[in-house]
């Protein structure tokens, strides 16, 4: 089972607005409204490639019951962690004339230090049989940063590898705390080791602790460096369409191929960079264009 | 009691999004969410005014239950048919700092046969003891036009006065019923009667069989026209704001002047007019400046 944790997931509300003209009035139809959040993200992702996951998240609020319903309609295991402030949610308005994702995003309700406690004991609790655990996302208001390190190392103690997709202090403190891979992009990788070089930002949290450093590049590839190797993936030609969820793909590619058994870094990269492809080829975060299992093969992997 | 009908219920969920950048990804707080509708606001607005008022409209899914508990939670006493459909939401990005409003606006879920059937007979139930209807709003997609009308038929045989406040067909099928008075904005009366110039649009609607027009010009003021008499108000100076909600307050001010006894034009327009611009200058749609009692004496009224 991919364990998958989401400290602040969000209701995802998607308006279809052509022609977005801000100061007017516009007719719209009734959004599309979806459990988000990068760890649900990740729990699909695994589950449309024929993995067993498990998405352990909170939920509070009239959002919190819609995005808990609609994860039961998905058929989406989860292990929900009732709180009492309001799920937040991502208002999206995607304009297919201007081909523009607009974007709303709450920063949600802060969980108290007793629901900090029970998140953290849930996700123990489902340590037991899980195959690997990822963290994403960004922490509601307030959260210590510590709690995703905190998770990584309940991991580590039941011998189950850990992926941390977090940025800044947490990602830091998930490093110290012996991540097995961490998932930065770019900016976030700079933004957090103040280093604009990606592969001198991965060398930075490396010597942090991390085990290997994936940094997402958009259309330019992905990186992937670790103590031995710096490796770089990309496609053959870069593919069009919507990045949202993209990075969630590479981290549900990275813990299936574990998963597997897989641990050699050209592979993880051949199988990341291809999910991650199908993530951007599909109109929707957490779904994988079917083709995915099809990039695979096409993807070039050289050194960095 | 001001007895007010809302066909086409909304929630009106409202976002603070300073500088608003379509494409761009924004933080946000998380919105207001307020049980929104034209005749919702008409029984706000009077029972800010100090007037017994009741709203009958629909309600059918989350949205649904999230305006019926804001209504309650606002103690407005209401009528609430129950529906199959979602309540749609109206959902507006408002920038404080280009002073502008993007508005969402969903156009609501149809309804049944039955659903119109239960409706009609909950106005009847409480025309008992009412001292005025009014019948507020789009109509939800399907819907016979002739349904304002009919409402209006049977408050006239139940000897309570109407005021209808719809568009197009509903709007010429409602003064063919003998609404006592209508209240198209220009562009509204425009579409409606296929005339350009307010007075003659006011005539031919009229002539069809409504007691009086009163056709709100936004800045410019109010005109009533009745057979008798063509006047024009306006303020000494325009008042600047938000205009939503402005044409509800017009609707409540007759409502309620009339419960009062008050049927001399020249009154009921000092009063709208005075109303209206305090709702401009309330920052919510539904709601009046406390000041609205000081601007009745300053409204200028004038032969059209």
């Amino acid at each position: 089972v991919i364990l998958t944790v989401t400290p602040n997931p969000a209701l995802d509300v998607t308006y279809r607005v052509p022609g977005l003209t801000p100061g007017e009035t516009m007719r719209v139809d009734p959004p599309a409204s979806r459990a988000g959040g990068k760890g649900v993200n990740v729990a699909r992702v695994a589950r449309q490639a024929g993995y067993e996951s498990r998405a352990v998240l909170t939920a509070g609020g009239r959002r919190g019951a819609e995005l808990e319903q609609d994860l039961a309609a998905g058929g989406i295991p989860c292990t929900i962690v009732p709180v009492d402030g309001e799920t937040r949610s991502t208002t999206t308005l995607a304009d297919p004339v201007a081909d523009t994702a607009t974007v709303l995003a709450e920063s949600g309700s802060a969980l108290s230090a007793a629901e900090c406690d029970r998140l953290r004991l849930a996700v123990r609790r489902d340590l037991a049989g899980a195959a690997c655990l990822t963290v994403s996302g960004s922490l509601p208001p307030g959260m210590d940063p510590a709690l995703p390190a905190e998770l990584v190392g309940d991991a580590r103690r039941a011998g189950v590898p850990a992926i941390a997709d977090v940025v800044g202090r947490a990602l830091q403190l998930a490093c110290e705390a012996g991540a097995d891979a961490v998932k930065p992009n770019r900016r976030e990788l700079a933004e957090t080791t103040g280093l604009a070089d990606p592969l001198a930002g991965a060398a930075r949290l490396l010597d942090l602790g991390a085990g290997v450093v994936f940094v997402s590049l958009g259309p330019e590839g992905l990186l992937a460096v670790s103590r031995e190797r710096r490796l770089h993936a990309r496609l053959p030609a870069p593919v069009r369409g919507n990045p949202t969820g993209a990075g969630d793909a590479v981290v549900a590619a990275i813990a299936t191929a574990w998963s597997d058994g897989v641990h050699e870094l050209p592979e993880l990269l051949r199988r990341a960079t291809a999910w991650s492809a199908a993530a951007v080829l599909s109109p929707l975060a957490g779904e994988l264009d079917p083709a995915f299992r099809d990039v695979e093969p096409g993807v070039l992997v050289r050194d960095a």
